[in-house]
């Protein structure tokens, strides 16, 4: 963000801008893991192991980690449920739901369009 | 991708599976500075320099891995302009272009929805 001479111009939010919290925010929901971590809570609430499973791939430490910048950005919110034993559940946020589904769009694009990249892929590797 | 019983399922793509084509394009257009690159190049045709300049803070050496990263998988083409000095301009292929408007499309909410990111992160700073 700089400031401007016009006061409604004051803030100028710009994802491309250094320091700029949108392209920070940017770059933490687009992270390795964070991007999946929300596709998944964009279908419901998940607990903790069950949110790793469906990470495939993820390590205990990565995901932990992902949740907590998430949390921190406001994109979700842990809950501990009392219950024996107790449990730890993770939800979006409206704002993080707003998100989730932009990367939803995103992925779907790329699901219906897979095959494309994998021609590409091909092809590529054949010119060179 | 899995093979399953019913023909018309024959190709499972889900982009949280490891080892589908969907994952790991849609890791290629998340990426660090992936992402910046198809937002610029969503406003048009770049030469490399001009491309550097707007995705700020992207070396010449990150920006030339991406671009061949994004040119691989069909998201962008690369073309040689016959010039004195010759010159070259990177474009997006169409999927590359509705790659990069659904990206774009989360920049915007991000932009919009920075204050709420910036408070809630206040907000966890000031709770630990």
């Amino acid at each position: 963000m700089s400031a401007g001479e016009d006061p409604s111009q004051q803030l100028v939010v710009d994802v491309f801008a250094r320091g700029c919290t949108s392209r920070a925010a940017f770059e933490d929901v687009t992270g390795r893991w964070a991007s999946l971590v929300l596709l998944a809570l964009g279908e419901g609430r998940y607990r903790f192991n069950a949110l790793r499973r469906r990470v495939e791939g993820v390590s205990e430490k990565m995901l932990s980690q992902t949740l907590q910048a998430l949390e921190r950005d406001g994109m979700l919110t842990r809950e501990v449920v009392t219950a024996i034993p107790p449990r730890v559940e993770y939800e979006l946020t409206p704002l993080g739901a707003g998100v989730a589904q932009r990367l939803r769009a995103l992925a779907d694009l790329l699901e219906e369009r897979a095959g494309e990249v994998q021609r590409a892929r091909e092809a590529h590797a054949a010119a060179r």
